[in-house]
């Protein structure tokens, strides 16, 4: 029915995550009624990402200007790592703005089944910046599955040798979480972390 | 946490339909990390589409060229005539591809509350298009509200002295039913049921 330039960008769309064929179609017809509010402003915002966008040559994070705004903001405490598997993990932090230091991306997680290896991932440039004195605690927010545990545990033998406060993102129940609706793993963890009650 | 470019994509997109602050978060890093897989794409579909995009000025069809691909398709029937309220409307029928002829978009409906009047509606260009003579059968395809029924009734009453056939969608349309939002086996139902206005 649509001309070819509409079906593209019918498709285009449809390939975003949380998008389908049919949501896309909707998007599209919104996009086709609203020229100069919505079509307008997207196609512009697309266009400024695309020639600015860089990978931060420090942490390596996505952004519009290398170093990043993350790297380049004087209030975020530089003695401060958060190490994260990929950039998805250093968007869902900063959502919450949970970190007031800064990231380091490693591009993914040791894994002997998809032969990822130390050498693939940003390891060196860590242990570069760490080295260069400036860090005082790294933080290592791996996702808690087995590979992101070995790459923490990886990373902390790598980094035990330099003057630095390693710490890991707690392991336990999340907020609301109900016993009965946990998985074993999650509930284990949970008990061997238990603490004094204050 | 992010540039002002990347912010500015992240609200364009989340006020497409089926899109939250949340959700097109995760599109920007989607199209962030696949620049010349998804990003570029994307924002050249939407620069054609932009640059071309045309309402047609036989049927009133958004499409990038005027008339658009279904007015000028000339395996399309000539003869028999869709009309719709909204551009919606034709697509949620051509996503079926479920009529063969052609289409009249109305861009509306007659609404006494809203002060939605006949000379507000693409009506006499309809008239025109039959009055042409080369019309059999005008579909009046309107949703089963209030307000469409109303229209349609109008446009019945309009059309009844013209040499054409009138059908309109078969009632099993879900009262307050709205096309864009129907599957396509109960559109096509309605479309196959459709009868003669009494
Ligand atoms: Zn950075
Ligand atoms: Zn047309």
């Amino acid at each position: 029915m649509a001309s070819p330039e509409i079906e593209a960008l019918t498709s285009a769309l449809a390939r975003l995550p949380g998008f389908g064929p049919r949501s896309a179609r909707r998007a599209v017809l919104h996009l086709l009624k609203r020229r100069e509010s919505s079509l307008g402003p997207l196609r512009a915002a697309l266009t400024a990402v695309e020639e600015r966008l860089a990978t931060c040559g420090t942490c390596g994070n996505v952004d519009t200007t290398d170093p990043c705004a993350i790297c380049s903001d004087p209030r975020r405490d530089p003695r401060s790592l958060c190490v994260v598997e990929d950039v998805s993990d250093l968007w869902a932090l900063e959502r919450g703005r949970l970190f007031p230091g800064r990231f380091h991306v490693l591009g993914g997680r040791l894994s002997a089944l998809e032969g990822v290896r130390p050498e693939d991932l940003a390891i060196n440039s860590l242990i570069a910046r760490v080295a260069g004195g400036q860090v005082d605690e790294v933080v290592l927010a791996m996702n808690a599955t087995l590979e992101g545990q070995t790459t923490a545990h990886y990373l902390a033998e790598r980094l035990e040798k330099h003057r630095v406060r390693l710490t890991q993102l707690a392991h336990g129940l999340p907020v609301g979480g109900e016993l009965d609706y946990l998985d074993e793993g999650t509930l284990a963890q949970a008990l061997r972390a238990r603490r004094p009650v204050a």
